[in-house]
Protein backbone atom coordinates (compact mmCIF):
# COMPACT_ATOMS: atom_id res chain seq x y z
CA UNK A 1 0.00 0.00 0.00
CA UNK A 2 2.53 2.49 1.27
CA UNK A 3 4.32 1.52 -2.54
CA UNK A 4 0.96 2.46 -4.23
CA UNK A 5 1.31 5.78 -2.78
CA UNK A 6 5.21 7.31 -3.02
CA UNK A 7 5.86 4.87 -6.56
CA UNK A 8 5.49 7.31 -9.53
CA UNK A 9 4.61 4.14 -11.70
CA UNK A 10 2.02 2.86 -9.19
CA UNK A 11 -0.11 6.13 -8.41
CA UNK A 12 0.23 6.92 -12.35
CA UNK A 13 -2.18 3.74 -12.41
CA UNK A 14 -4.76 4.81 -9.70
CA UNK A 15 -4.61 8.37 -8.89
CA UNK A 16 -6.22 9.47 -12.21
CA UNK A 17 -9.34 7.47 -11.62
CA UNK A 18 -8.47 5.84 -15.03
CA UNK A 19 -8.16 8.60 -16.81
CA UNK A 20 -4.37 8.97 -17.91
CA UNK A 21 -1.82 10.96 -15.38
CA UNK A 22 1.28 12.08 -16.46
CA UNK A 23 3.87 12.66 -13.20
CA UNK A 24 5.59 15.47 -13.93
CA UNK A 25 7.39 15.72 -10.12
CA UNK A 26 7.10 13.06 -7.60
CA UNK A 27 10.63 13.53 -5.14
CA UNK A 28 8.89 11.17 -2.17
CA UNK A 29 10.82 13.14 0.72
CA UNK A 30 10.43 15.91 3.15
CA UNK A 31 9.90 19.12 1.28
CA UNK A 32 9.74 17.05 -2.07
CA UNK A 33 7.69 18.93 -5.05
CA UNK A 34 5.29 16.80 -7.00
CA UNK A 35 2.92 18.09 -9.99
CA UNK A 36 0.73 15.60 -11.97
CA UNK A 37 -1.11 16.45 -14.99
CA UNK A 38 -4.55 14.35 -15.28
CA UNK A 39 -5.96 13.90 -18.57
CA UNK A 40 -9.51 13.86 -18.04
CA UNK A 41 -12.51 13.68 -20.92
CA UNK A 42 -13.57 16.93 -19.99
CA UNK A 43 -10.29 19.05 -19.95
CA UNK A 44 -6.02 18.72 -18.45
CA UNK A 45 -6.19 19.73 -14.60
CA UNK A 46 -2.86 20.27 -13.57
CA UNK A 47 -2.39 19.28 -9.17
CA UNK A 48 0.65 19.90 -7.67
CA UNK A 49 1.80 19.96 -3.97
CA UNK A 50 5.11 19.70 -1.71
CA UNK A 51 5.81 16.59 1.03
CA UNK A 52 5.69 17.33 4.43
CA UNK A 53 6.01 14.38 6.06
CA UNK A 54 7.01 11.20 4.47
CA UNK A 55 6.97 8.47 7.30
CA UNK A 56 7.28 4.96 6.11
CA UNK A 57 5.24 2.73 5.91
CA UNK A 58 2.63 4.32 7.90
CA UNK A 59 2.18 8.37 7.46
CA UNK A 60 2.37 10.86 4.22
CA UNK A 61 0.91 14.07 4.69
CA UNK A 62 1.41 16.88 1.60
CA UNK A 63 0.20 19.97 0.46
CA UNK A 64 -2.75 19.63 -2.35
CA UNK A 65 -3.48 22.87 -4.96
CA UNK A 66 -5.03 22.31 -8.09
CA UNK A 67 -4.23 24.64 -10.68
CA UNK A 68 -8.03 25.71 -11.21
CA UNK A 69 -8.02 27.44 -7.78
CA UNK A 70 -4.07 28.18 -7.37
CA UNK A 71 -2.96 29.18 -3.83
CA UNK A 72 -6.01 27.32 -2.25
CA UNK A 73 -3.78 24.64 -0.01
CA UNK A 74 -5.47 21.95 1.79
CA UNK A 75 -2.87 19.17 3.87
CA UNK A 76 -3.81 15.85 3.10
CA UNK A 77 -2.52 13.33 5.44
CA UNK A 78 -2.58 9.90 5.03
CA UNK A 79 -1.97 7.53 7.84
CA UNK A 80 -2.03 3.58 6.78
CA UNK A 81 -2.60 1.00 9.29
CA UNK A 82 -2.00 -2.76 8.51
CA UNK A 83 -5.32 -4.71 9.77
CA UNK A 84 -3.30 -8.05 9.14
CA UNK A 85 -4.79 -10.46 5.99
CA UNK A 86 -3.32 -8.70 3.91
CA UNK A 87 -5.84 -5.59 4.21
CA UNK A 88 -5.14 -1.99 5.06
CA UNK A 89 -6.69 0.68 6.89
CA UNK A 90 -6.30 3.98 5.09
CA UNK A 91 -7.60 6.98 7.19
CA UNK A 92 -7.02 10.41 5.23
CA UNK A 93 -7.63 13.96 6.40
CA UNK A 94 -7.94 16.92 4.89
CA UNK A 95 -7.21 20.39 5.88
CA UNK A 96 -8.25 23.62 4.60
CA UNK A 97 -7.19 26.97 5.30
CA UNK A 98 -11.11 28.31 5.65
CA UNK A 99 -14.34 26.43 5.93
CA UNK A 100 -15.31 28.22 2.51
CA UNK A 101 -12.46 26.30 1.13
CA UNK A 102 -13.55 22.87 2.61
CA UNK A 103 -17.09 23.03 1.55
CA UNK A 104 -16.40 24.21 -1.94
CA UNK A 105 -14.39 21.34 -2.34
CA UNK A 106 -16.68 18.92 -1.37
CA UNK A 107 -19.15 20.78 -3.99
CA UNK A 108 -16.91 19.84 -6.64
CA UNK A 109 -17.43 16.74 -6.71
CA UNK A 110 -14.61 15.66 -4.49
CA UNK A 111 -16.56 12.43 -2.91
CA UNK A 112 -17.23 10.79 -6.31
CA UNK A 113 -13.45 11.11 -7.53
CA UNK A 114 -11.83 10.23 -4.11
CA UNK A 115 -14.50 6.86 -4.98
CA UNK A 116 -12.84 6.51 -8.31
CA UNK A 117 -9.77 6.96 -7.47
CA UNK A 118 -9.74 4.23 -4.93
CA UNK A 119 -11.95 1.75 -6.78
CA UNK A 120 -8.94 2.36 -9.52
CA UNK A 121 -6.62 1.34 -6.49
CA UNK A 122 -8.63 -1.99 -5.51
CA UNK A 123 -8.37 -3.05 -9.08
CA UNK A 124 -4.38 -2.42 -9.23
CA UNK A 125 -4.03 -4.18 -5.73
CA UNK A 126 -6.61 -6.99 -6.86
CA UNK A 127 -3.75 -7.80 -10.03
CA UNK A 128 -0.99 -10.58 -9.03
CA UNK A 129 2.25 -8.73 -8.43
CA UNK B 1 4.55 50.58 -4.16
CA UNK B 2 2.60 48.21 -6.23
CA UNK B 3 5.89 47.82 -8.40
CA UNK B 4 7.97 47.52 -5.42
CA UNK B 5 6.14 44.11 -4.34
CA UNK B 6 5.85 42.79 -8.25
CA UNK B 7 8.71 43.36 -10.08
CA UNK B 8 11.48 41.16 -9.47
CA UNK B 9 14.70 44.12 -9.57
CA UNK B 10 12.75 45.79 -6.99
CA UNK B 11 11.78 43.45 -4.56
CA UNK B 12 15.45 41.85 -4.72
CA UNK B 13 16.49 45.18 -3.16
CA UNK B 14 14.34 45.25 0.10
CA UNK B 15 12.40 41.72 0.61
CA UNK B 16 16.01 40.33 1.52
CA UNK B 17 16.40 43.08 4.42
CA UNK B 18 19.67 43.81 3.20
CA UNK B 19 20.83 40.15 2.55
CA UNK B 20 21.51 38.91 -1.08
CA UNK B 21 18.11 37.82 -2.69
CA UNK B 22 18.30 36.03 -5.96
CA UNK B 23 14.77 35.60 -7.41
CA UNK B 24 15.01 32.14 -9.05
CA UNK B 25 10.80 32.23 -10.11
CA UNK B 26 8.74 35.18 -10.02
CA UNK B 27 5.12 34.93 -12.42
CA UNK B 28 3.45 38.02 -11.28
CA UNK B 29 0.00 36.11 -12.13
CA UNK B 30 -2.86 34.45 -10.79
CA UNK B 31 -1.44 30.48 -10.62
CA UNK B 32 2.36 32.05 -11.44
CA UNK B 33 4.95 30.49 -8.57
CA UNK B 34 7.70 32.52 -7.47
CA UNK B 35 10.80 31.13 -5.39
CA UNK B 36 13.07 33.46 -3.37
CA UNK B 37 16.72 32.47 -1.86
CA UNK B 38 18.05 34.26 0.59
CA UNK B 39 21.73 34.47 1.65
CA UNK B 40 21.97 35.30 4.84
CA UNK B 41 24.65 35.50 7.07
CA UNK B 42 23.34 32.40 8.96
CA UNK B 43 22.66 30.51 5.76
CA UNK B 44 20.94 30.08 2.97
CA UNK B 45 16.92 30.07 2.84
CA UNK B 46 14.43 28.99 0.51
CA UNK B 47 10.84 30.38 0.21
CA UNK B 48 8.21 29.97 -2.31
CA UNK B 49 4.65 29.57 -3.09
CA UNK B 50 2.15 30.72 -5.43
CA UNK B 51 -0.01 33.92 -6.07
CA UNK B 52 -3.37 33.57 -5.46
CA UNK B 53 -4.67 36.95 -6.58
CA UNK B 54 -3.03 39.87 -8.50
CA UNK B 55 -5.14 43.25 -9.12
CA UNK B 56 -3.26 45.95 -9.41
CA UNK B 57 -2.67 48.55 -7.52
CA UNK B 58 -4.03 47.29 -4.72
CA UNK B 59 -4.20 44.01 -3.64
CA UNK B 60 -2.00 41.00 -3.79
CA UNK B 61 -2.52 37.23 -2.15
CA UNK B 62 -0.12 34.93 -2.21
CA UNK B 63 0.81 31.50 -0.77
CA UNK B 64 4.46 31.71 1.62
CA UNK B 65 6.20 28.82 2.43
CA UNK B 66 9.96 28.51 4.06
CA UNK B 67 11.92 25.51 2.73
CA UNK B 68 12.43 24.74 6.76
CA UNK B 69 8.93 23.91 7.29
CA UNK B 70 7.92 22.23 3.96
CA UNK B 71 4.21 21.98 3.42
CA UNK B 72 3.13 24.79 5.85
CA UNK B 73 1.96 27.15 4.04
CA UNK B 74 0.27 30.67 4.98
CA UNK B 75 -1.70 32.88 2.54
CA UNK B 76 -0.40 36.45 2.40
CA UNK B 77 -2.42 38.97 1.29
CA UNK B 78 -1.22 42.71 0.89
CA UNK B 79 -3.53 45.39 0.77
CA UNK B 80 -2.03 49.14 -0.70
CA UNK B 81 -4.22 52.36 -0.23
CA UNK B 82 -2.94 55.71 -1.48
CA UNK B 83 -3.50 58.20 1.01
CA UNK B 84 -2.20 61.00 -1.32
CA UNK B 85 0.65 63.14 -0.45
CA UNK B 86 2.94 59.88 -1.97
CA UNK B 87 2.04 58.22 1.08
CA UNK B 88 0.20 54.33 0.93
CA UNK B 89 -0.91 52.56 3.68
CA UNK B 90 0.11 48.94 2.99
CA UNK B 91 -2.19 45.80 5.54
CA UNK B 92 -0.74 42.69 5.69
CA UNK B 93 -2.70 39.72 6.87
CA UNK B 94 -1.12 36.20 6.90
CA UNK B 95 -3.70 33.26 7.46
CA UNK B 96 -2.40 30.05 8.93
CA UNK B 97 -3.90 26.33 8.31
CA UNK B 98 -3.20 26.28 12.59
CA UNK B 99 -3.13 27.91 15.57
CA UNK B 100 0.59 26.38 16.77
CA UNK B 101 1.60 27.54 12.58
CA UNK B 102 0.72 31.03 13.73
CA UNK B 103 2.35 30.70 16.85
CA UNK B 104 5.08 29.01 15.44
CA UNK B 105 5.72 31.70 12.86
CA UNK B 106 5.72 34.59 15.94
CA UNK B 107 8.29 32.69 17.46
CA UNK B 108 10.71 32.61 14.43
CA UNK B 109 11.49 35.96 14.81
CA UNK B 110 8.85 37.13 12.34
CA UNK B 111 8.78 40.23 13.40
CA UNK B 112 12.35 40.89 13.15
CA UNK B 113 12.46 39.80 9.33
CA UNK B 114 9.27 42.15 8.66
CA UNK B 115 10.60 45.09 9.88
CA UNK B 116 14.10 44.76 8.75
CA UNK B 117 12.25 43.98 5.48
CA UNK B 118 9.77 47.43 5.65
CA UNK B 119 12.99 49.34 6.65
CA UNK B 120 14.66 48.51 3.58
CA UNK B 121 11.49 49.29 1.16
CA UNK B 122 11.64 52.63 3.13
CA UNK B 123 15.13 52.90 2.00
CA UNK B 124 14.36 52.23 -1.60
CA UNK B 125 11.44 54.18 -1.75
CA UNK B 126 13.22 57.25 -0.46
CA UNK B 127 15.98 56.79 -3.21
CA UNK B 128 15.53 59.22 -6.82
CA UNK B 129 13.77 57.19 -9.12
Amino acid sequence: MWRAFTNPKLIAQWWGRGNKLVIERMEVERGGHWRFIEHSPNGVHGFEGRYREVTPPERLALTFEWDGMPGHVAVNTMTLEDLGDGRTKVVTTSLFHTTEERDGMLRSGMEQGVNQSYAALDALLAKPA
